[in-house]
């Protein structure tokens, strides 16, 4: 498998993060986003969506979008599992991976950023405002729902959570761990998560996890 | 099951249409969006994320974001399937519904837009060219996919696709018809995406989404 992935790419880390867990060897391909090289053909051409990651199967098709490819890792290399097997914990799981995929990541990545300084001609700091404020609400949410969640399995009788939903990685922790990550370097305020930044740093504790890191990637930069 | 929901919400559509064709009975509960009832504690005491839709489950906890939703749904009334039975057919419909759901609709939704107006000030025209600036630059995202994906189902043998994948709805359907319909509210050029229009207006056809359409839900205004 070849990985096209930016070694700051928040998508990218979480599919790394994922091929860590399972211990599935790939090559790893740079392409260098604020270089614009994803929009050149040679990647272009493989993934519709011109966007990192994407992941080229030995002598197959590139698949495309984060989550996606969690997905089809997770049901072609079972183990460990990413997922619950039980259908309502597998529900939770992918939402709230999915409150950072689809609600906190996607305003505030780096073509919406780029949009709004060059298009909309908005100063850094306003630039800066909108990423804090849409990364901070958008972990308030993810707080609230592991409350929610933690006082259901309370109501279950399960253990409480160490990690987004109980005591192994899944989906959820892919893609909570690169938006922390991301929330610090933009210098976003983190106090008063206490759920979430719990499970972040259970997460990030991890080998997987460390192995997978921005500082440990081939084109990581200072 | 109870749905909250409101009758313009793309993801909220993207749930009715789901049950529509599982033929799934619900009780719809409107929310009002613009009037920002989701945020009332009587909502938001269920759904972390104060988000639409919303789904609670009879006598058990409620679940929130829509492809978390449709996922479940799919995996405990599993006729007739949202997705494709193997795992390649599984990862290209999830990246499909993935770049509506994750890359289109989220920089778009009413809470982004309000802030655009309220909080930067952009004028009602600004408000309007970054919805079609986002809309219509992922469309052609989609757009490049689908023929990514035709000219792999040809070299594989397999039938073009009449929807998104294949000849049957499944979870990117779901996500790509609320889209257009948005779409086309916000007037959007949709020119020159042959196969993202056939595959929408082949979907939009379909009882299942006439149903779903926001015209016929009970909250429905002019």
């Amino acid at each position: 498998m070849k990985l096209f992935n930016y070694f700051r790419s928040s998508a990218s880390y979480r599919v790394r993060i994922a091929l860590e867990i399972k211990g599935l060897a790939y090559d790893y391909i740079p392409v260098h986003l604020v270089r614009a090289e994803h929009r050149q053909p040679a990647f272009a051409c493989k993934a519709g969506d011109a966007l990192l990651p994407a992941l080229d199967l030995d002598g197959g098709p590139t698949l495309v979008q984060s989550m996606a490819i969690i997905e089809y890792l997770d049901e072609t290399h079972p183990q460990p599992p990413l997922l619950p097997s039980d259908a309502l914990g597998r529900a939770h799981v992918r939402a709230l991976a999915q409150m950072v995929a689809c609600e906190i990541h996607p305003i505030n990545n780096l073509r919406v950023l780029k949009h709004l300084t060059q298009t909309l001609q908005l100063s850094e700091d306003a630039k800066n405002a909108w990423y804090q404020h849409w990364t901070r609400s958008g972990l308030e949410a993810f707080e609230r729902q592991l409350q929610l969640l933690a006082a259901e399995r309370a109501a279950a009788g399960l253990a409480p959570s160490r990690l987004c939903w109980g005591d192994m990685p899944t989906l959820a922790d892919c893609c909570l761990v690169p938006q922390i990550f991301n929330a610090q370097r933009f210098k976003v305020p983190l106090d008063g998560l206490p759920l979430t930044m719990a499970a972040g740093a259970a997460a990030a504790a991890l080998p997987a996890f460390q192995r997978a890191h921005p500082s440990a990637c081939p084109d990581a930069e200072a």
